[in-house]
């Protein structure tokens, strides 16, 4: 298949790689020029404006943006679509908020825009060498398409989710659920670390992976982690956080809906970006208000 | 290697039979003779006391207990350490709590037995076909048990982690991070079903099993749940515990240590368990009070 790429960072340059890899044709643009000289190297055609990219497509074209969520995104389609013509298919396969998603296939689709929400799961490697997809878009369409998600996913790897929003919906939740479990996992290696044993946290990680209940590619990735700083001593415990937890816990409050595991990891990660906190500072003053209890000073 | 097995339940009844079809000789007893009847059908000699079990090993004896954590446990070991010799070496292939472990250890060190405690994973599956052990106890003792593990386990799904008390250990911390990659995985479902689309959930495991972040053991048994139950219609969503994500919590307690996403996976597990609650009595009583809202009556 013959397509357009826009945005060749960590995720678009290794898909893109791997596009070609799958003998694709594949149209590249990027805001860095390097990056798009990167691609060439790869075996791609670099191209220097969207116009260019539209042009050197057939109709009904097909352009994959692999770019950040949010203001780029939107400013991506506001240039794009009005190059685009009706039957022309759109794929948004970053991390799009669903809300987001859904007025995007609104607006495209008044101009007979094919738009296609992709959550793509797997890391800059499932990008490279077998991803996992999670696609909402026109069922009849999805036709058309088809081919390129199962040559980019591994055996399996990708679904048709169901109507617009549906995929990056879908992407969401997973990302919600990957916060609980690191959280737990993280947990479970500070408890072991408080322990009065003497474990060795790579070898707990590989036997955890061989037989037991929660194996999986997270205690795989520990596994790695682990194999490369035995301790972490390398790392501090600040936990970043890009968007799709925090998505899914205001989901949960619309839906009304709970999901504390998934907040309260939420929530730890904020708590882990503060050296300090003044929930901290007030409890602490008001132990030593009502009980005379001791503060630590600064 | 002949060694004797105490306990011929849903766990004990399958690594018996997988001892058996690894060549090994077991004689084995349980308080349910229809078990023990079963077992012979197997291959395995069955027997109906302590005595004529511990007669029919070499010295030094091997003896694996798989009986239920607690009372059990410590009536075993009660009723069959008076009759085992300096040397012989007993296993605790159950969940018990490493305190309790520790006490044991302490106990049978004064009688010279080699007592090693053994957490196993990998569920019924895994016991009959290779499970994953952690195994805290004397580390030279353990080499002489090394070969039964190296059989009873998948490949690499063995470890020894030291002193005793360490398996078990190790075994409630892996319980506690599976109960909260658990109810993250809960929690992510449930806001899939309150969500405006449409999604087959046996179809969202498989494809968050090929190529996703979150793959792993746990979502394959969705997958399998999902298969044979496609909305789960037929469970109700009562969370029981079997006390070692219980004792995680307490051991955090012990510890002081923050383990807030577990703790809280425990506690809705609790809730599940409620069919109503007075906590929400008090705070629909307290809003009535304060604010005049409405209470909903019995």
């Amino acid at each position: 298949m013959k397509l357009g790429l826009i945005g060749l960072g960590k995720m678009g340059f290794n898909i893109g790689a791997q596009m070609l890899e799958k003998n694709h044709e594949v149209v590249a643009t990027d805001v860095n020029e390097e990056a798009v000289r990167d691609f060439e190297k790869e075996g791609g055609k670099g191209t220097g404006s969207y116009q260019e990219l539209v042009n050197s497509l057939e109709k009904p074209r097909v352009i994959w943006m692999m770019v950040p969520a949010g203001e780029i995104t939107d400013q991506v389609i506001e240039e794009l679509s009005p190059l685009l013509d009706e039957g022309d298919i759109l794929i948004d396969g970053g991390n799009s908020n669903y809300k987001k998603t859904l007025a995007n296939h609104e607006k495209l689709s008044t101009k007979g825009i094919q738009f296609f929400d992709v959550g793509t799961s797997g890391g800059t490697s499932g990008a490279r060498h077998g991803a996992c997809f999670m696609v909402g878009g026109d069922k009849e369409t999805f036709e058309t398409i088809e081919p390129l998600f199962r040559d980019l996913a591994v055996e399996d790897g990708y679904l048709y989710t169901g109507k617009g929003g549906s995929g990056h919906f879908l992407k969401m939740v997973h990302n919600g659920i990957e916060y609980g479990m690191m959280a737990a996992i993280g947990e479970g290696f500070e408890l072991l670390e408080k322990s009065p044993f003497d474990y060795d946290y790579e070898d707990v990680s590989k036997v955890w992976n061989h037989g037991s209940v929660i194996r999986g590619w997270l205690m795989e990735l520990m596994q790695d982690a682990f194999h490369k700083d035995a301790n972490l001593d390398e790392i501090r415990g600040i936990m970043n956080s890009s968007g799709e937890g925090k998505w899914t816990v205001e989901t949960a409050l619309d839906f009304e809906t709970p999901a504390p595991v998934i907040a309260l990891s939420l929530m730890m990660r904020y708590r882990s970006q503060e050296n300090d906190t003044f929930t901290g500072k007030v409890v602490s003053a008001l132990r030593h208000e009502f009980g005379g209890h001791a503060t630590e000073k600064k």
